[in-house]
C-alpha cells in the first residue's frame, strides 16, 4: 500500500485540521473522501485537496472502496453507529474523543471490536504523543522516581465557547487528565470526587469553574486536578508526578523538570545536534520540498538560505582561519552583492 | 507534480538521515535515486526504500529523468562540480554546508546561478528553521528589543571525530554562528578575530579548543562566540541578543527568555491547545498511519489508546458527573477488562 | 532601651538557634538568660554567650528583672503556663509554634491577652517573613492576579525524626500551610478534609505519609496541600495562588514566577544593585566587624579582599583605559606580589 | 570589646547606607562618628543615630579615641591620604572601591600596609559576599567543573548618572568583573582589550556604551565581559564559568545553574528548612526585637502573627486530626473573633 487513503468524517475545526495535517505534514497517506452534515463545508474542503471528493452519507464514506481508513471527527452522539460501521467493514478508525457519549455504548463498542479479534479503533487522546508526556512516562518507567504515589494536574484554558456547561468541564476537559492518569500510572481509577470552590466571577452564569477533581486509583494512589477553563490568560497544562524517590513536572514551559537524589533539580541536557535540531531538519526539508514544487511560478525553488549565504559564510570562515593563523583581526573579503545581478 | 522525486547524493550519516526523513516524515516527496562513492552503501540504502535505486555516478544521478531535485550530502570538495551540474540541468538542489570549500568557487557558483535567473540552490543552514531561532528572529523584527547591538553565542559539543583540526572548528562549527548572525542581524560580517585561550587538556593534542571568535558587522555591531567542541558533557547551542531596549536568550533548555521593560524576565505562555499540542497531533496521526499500514501483520491497526481506553474514560467521566451533581465521592463503575476476551 | 535583654526558654535545636541568631546576627538585642529542663545544656550555652546566665525555673526566667522579653522554645505542653506568666509580668514573648497544644487553652491565652489590652504574644510562623511569601502576598494585594480562587501547596521533607506520627504531620507540618493560607487569603478556614493515599513504603510503619489536605475557606475558596515528610530527597515548600486574572508560584527554586496577561510567564528583574547585592553588603560588613574584633590575635583585621586586591584592580583598570584609548590589547603592568613581603 | 565603634567617612548614598546598615542590621558594632565634606549632611545623619556625632575633619575622625575602625566612603581622590592615616593609627578600615585612583598610589598603600605587618585594609568588592558568587566559587573549588577555561560576564545597568564617561565604565563598572575574575580564578589578569561596538543611541553623547572587555589571565585563560550601562531595563549581573568538565552560571534570577555530567542541567535543592527559611528566621527575630523596643508607644509589642493566629491554627489542626481519624470532612470550630474585644 503506497498511500493510505483516508476518509475524514466531520470537517469542523478538528476535522479540517486533520485534513490539512494529512495533506501537508503526514507522509504515506492522503485524504480521498470527506464528509460533513453541512454538505457545503465538505465540498469546499474536498475541492482544495487534490484527489479528494465529498460524500454525503458518513456510512457511505466508511464503505467507500477508495477508503482504507477513517478519521472520525463527527459529533459524539454519532460515534457509536459510525464506529460499528467501521468494525463491520473491517476498517481502521482514528476516533476523536469521546469514544461514544455514554458508558453503555462505549462498552458495546469495546465488545464488538473484541469479538472481531482485531484492534481497529484508536481514540484521539493526543497527549500520549506529546514529547513532554512521553518523557514523563519514560522517566516513570525508568524507575528513577520510584513508584508514583501522587499526581497533581492543572488544566487551564483562557475561555470556553458559549454553551459550555459544568458537566462538559468533566467530559470534555477533565477527560484528558483521566487518560493521562491512566497512561502514566498504568492503572484504573476507582473513584472520583468533584470539589466546587466559589466560582470565578468572570465565568458565564451557572458554570462551576474552577473545579477540583480528586481521583483515587484502584491501588489507592491520589490524583488531584484543577480544571479552570475561564482563566482569561492562557492555555496551561501541567502534570507533576510525586514518587517514592523524587518528583517530576511538565508544563512549566521549561520542559521536564525533575527533583531527585542527590538533591538536584533540573532537566536533561540535549545530547547532540540530532536531538536539538531534529525539528529544524524536518522543517527545512519539508519547506524546501514545498518550495521546489511551487518553484516554477516565480523561478524561485528555495525557502531558506541561498547560494549567496553559502558564499558569505565561506568568506567569513576564510577570514576566521586567517585570524586563527595570524592571531590578528582579519577583514572579511567579499564582493558587493549588488555587483552580481540576480544574486 | 504529485510526489517530488529526489536524488540523495552521499549517504553517510547526514545523507542517510535525509533519506530516512524524506521517506518517513516528509509529505509530497520520495527518494528515487541514491548515490555514494561507496557503492555498497548506496545499494544497501536503495534496497530499503521502495521505488529507489542506486546510481554510481553522481552526475548521472543529477541528470536522471526520474529525478526532480537533489539533496547534496557529498564531501565538500565535490560540491562545486555537482552544484554546477544541477544548475546546468535546471534542477533545484538542497546543498549541505559548505556551499563549496573556498571563497572563489563559492562566488563562481553564486554567479552561475545568478546568470540563470533562477534560485535553484538552497544551503543547509538548518538553524534558521529551529523554532527558537525563528522566535528570536520574530522578536527582533517586532522591534520589542530595539535595534540589536551585541550578540553572545556559545556552541558546545561533547566531542569531535578523530582528525578534527583547529581550522575545522572555524569552518564546520563556527560557520553555523556565522549564518545565525547574518540571519538575525540581516547584515554582513566585516571582520573576524579568533582568540585562542589556553586549551582544554582533554582536547586532542594540537587542537585549539575552545576558541573565542569576535565578529564585527559592517555597521559596527559586536558578536562573540565561544566554540568549545570537547566539553565532554553535552551539546549546547546558546544565542543571546542584546538590543537597545531589552535582551533575549535561547538555548537554555527553557525556550526563549526575554528581559525587557517593565523589568520582567520570562517567556511567552502558550496561547491555546493548538500550539501546545501541535507536535502531539502530528505524531499521533503519523504513527497511526504507519500502524494501519502495518496492521494486517498482527491484526493490530493502532498505535495509541484503544477502545478500552475510550470506555474507561467514559466510565470515569460518568462518575465525575455524578460527583458534580451530588457533591459526594462517586465510585467508578467498570466491567473487569479480562471479562472481555481480546479487549 | 539600648539592648533588648532576652531570655530564651528551651535551648534544644530551635532555641539554641535563636540564641546564636540573636548573638551573632540581630542588632539591638542580646541573650541575658537561658533556661532548659536539661540544666547542663542551658549552662553550656550560657557560658558561650558573654553576659548570659542559666536559670533553672522557666517562671523565674520570665520574672527576672534582667529580662525584657522572652523567646519561648520549650515543648508545647508547657506553653500555656509560660505564656500566662509572660502576660502576668507584661513581658513580650516570641512563642514558637504551637501557641498551646489544644484549642481550649489557645483560646484562653487569646482572651487573657485581650483583657490586658496589649499585644504581647507573637507566634513563630516564620514563613510570613520569607521574601518569596512576602512577594506573593504583595502581588495578591496589588490586585494583578484578581481575587485568589484556588491555592495549591506542596510541603516535602526528606525525613522525620523517630516517633513522628500521623497526627504530627497535621499539627507540626501542615500547620504552616494553615497559617500561610490565612496570611495570603486574609480569611479563616471553614473545613478540613485529610485524604490518605496509599502510603510511601519507605515511611515508618503506621505513618500515613503522604497526606493530602483540602481546606475550604469561609467564602468557599479551595486550598489543597500535599504533605509528604519522607521523600528521601530534599526540603521543598511550594505555593501557587490561582486568581481570577493570573497565577503565581513560589518555591520552584527560581523565585516568584507569575503567569498573567498578556500571556507572559516569568519573574521580576532586579531593579538595581541595591536589591541585587543587599545581602552581600550586609554579609560584607558583618564579617568585617567580626574580623576586626578578632583581629589582634593574628594581626589580621580583614575578612575579604585586601589592599593587594585594590591595587590589582587599579592596574587592570589602567590597562583597560589604555585599551579604550588605543583600541589595542594593553598589557597589565603590576609588580610581583612576592616582591613585597607581607602583601 | 563589646561594640565596635565605627567612624563612617563620607555619607553620600553609599556611606549613608552603611550607617543605616550598621545601626539597624549589624550586630556588635555601632557608628560613633560620621564625617562628610558637606558638614550639614554629616550632622543630620549623626542626629538620627544615638551616641553618634559629626566630626569636620576626616583625619580627626580617624584619630578619634572613640573610633575603633573606619568605613571609608569618601570620594576616591581622598582615599590615599585617609588610608595612610588609618595605617598610621593602626586602625582597621573598610575602604569602598577604588583603593586609590591610580596604580602608583595603590601600590604605595600596599607597601605601607605590608611594612606594618598587619592586614588593616579591606576593599569593598562586595560581590565576593553574594551567596551566588560564593556558591560559584565553592563549585569551582569542589573540582566538579574541572579547571575553569573561559568566563563570560554581563554587567548591565538601566542608567548612569550625568557625567559618567567612557573610562568610568572601565574604572567604576568593569572593576567589579576584574575582582570577580581574580576571585573566581585565583589568578592575575595579564592583558585587557576593550572592544567598542557601535554605541547605544540612547546613551549620552560621547559615551562608548556598551563596551566589551577581553581579559587574558597569566596562564592564558579567557574572560569576556559585556558592560552596558544604559540598557533602560534593569540591573543584571551574570557570570558563567566554563570548565573542562562542565559549566555553571549565576545571575539568571534563578540561582546557580550548572550543566555537568551526566548530561543534566539544574540547581541544588534546598536540603532543609534551615537553609530554606534562614532569611525568614533572621527577619522574624529582628523585626520582633524592633517591635518590642517600640512597643510601649501603642501597646503593641509584635510585628507578625499574634495569639489569635496561634488559636486559629490550633482550631484548624484540630479539625485536621478529626478528619484524619474519621476520613470525613471536618468543620473548623472557632469562636468569632469579634466576640473577644481586643483579640
Amino acid at each position: 500500500m503506497s498511500q493510505l487513503r483516508i476518509a475524514v468524517l466531520g470537517v469542523g475545526m478538528m476535522g479540517a485540521d486533520h485534513v490539512a495535517r494529512i495533506t501537508s505534514k503526514i507522509t504515506g497517506a492522503r485524504v480521498t473522501v470527506v464528509n460533513d452534515y453541512i454538505t457545503e463545508k465538505a465540498e469546499q474542503i474536498a475541492e482544495a485537496v487534490p484527489g479528494c471528493r465529498a460524500v454525503t452519507d458518513p456510512l457511505d464514506a466508511i464503505a467507500d472502496p477508495d477508503v482504507d481508513a477513517i478519521v472520525l471527527a463527527t459529533p459524539g452522539p454519532t460515534h457509536e453507529k459510525q464506529l460499528l460501521a467501521c468494525l463491520e467493514h473491517g476498517k481502521p478508525v482514528m476516533c476523536e474523543k469521546p469514544l461514544t457519549t455514554d458508558v453503555v455504548t462505549s462498552l458495546e463498542v469495546v465488545k464488538r471490536e473484541a469479538e472481531l479479534g482485531k484492534k481497529l479503533i484508536q481514540v484521539g487522546f493526543m497527549r500520549r504523543f506529546d514529547h513532554e508526556y512521553e518523557q514523563l512516562k519514560a522517566l516513570i518507567q525508568s524507575g528513577e522516581l520510584g513508584r508514583p504515589l501522587v499526581v497533581h494536574c492543572a488544566h487551564r484554558n483562557p475561555a470556553v465557547p458559549p454553551g459550555f456547561d459544568s458537566s462538559m468541564i468533566v467530559k470534555d476537559s477533565l477527560v484528558h487528565e483521566v487518560d493521562v492518569t491512566r497512561f502514566l500510572l498504568d492503572e484504573e481509577i476507582a473513584s472520583v470526587q468533584i470539589i466546587k470552590p466559589s466560582a470565578n466571577p468572570a465565568a458565564p452564569a451557572g458554570l462551576q469553574d474552577p473545579q477540583i477533581a480528586i481521583f483515587e486509583t484502584v491501588s489507592g494512589r491520589h490524583i488531584d486536578v484543577e480544571v479552570f477553563v475561564t482563566t482569561g490568560v492562557a492555555y496551561e497544562v501541567r502534570t507533576e508526578v510525586v514518587g517514592e524517590r523524587g518528583s517530576a513536572m511538565i508544563g512549566l514551559d521549561v520542559g521536564l523538570i525533575r527533583k531527585a537524589a542527590p538533591g538536584r533539580w533540573g532537566g536533561q541536557i540535549t545530547p547532540s545536534f540530532k536531538e536539538r535540531f531534529s525539528q529544524a531538519y524536518d522543517s527545512e526539508i519539508q519547506r524546501w520540498v514545498n518550495a521546489v514544487k511551487a518553484g516554477a511560478e516565480k523561478d524561485n525553488y528555495i525557502d531558506g538560505p541561498g547560494a549567496w549565504d553559502g558564499y558569505a559564510a565561506a568568506a567569513v570562515c576564510a577570514a576566521g582561519v586567517r585570524s586563527l593563523e595570524t592571531g590578528q583581526v582579519a577583514e572579511v573579503e567579499m564582493v558587493a552583492r549588488d555587483s552580481i545581478a540576480g544574486a
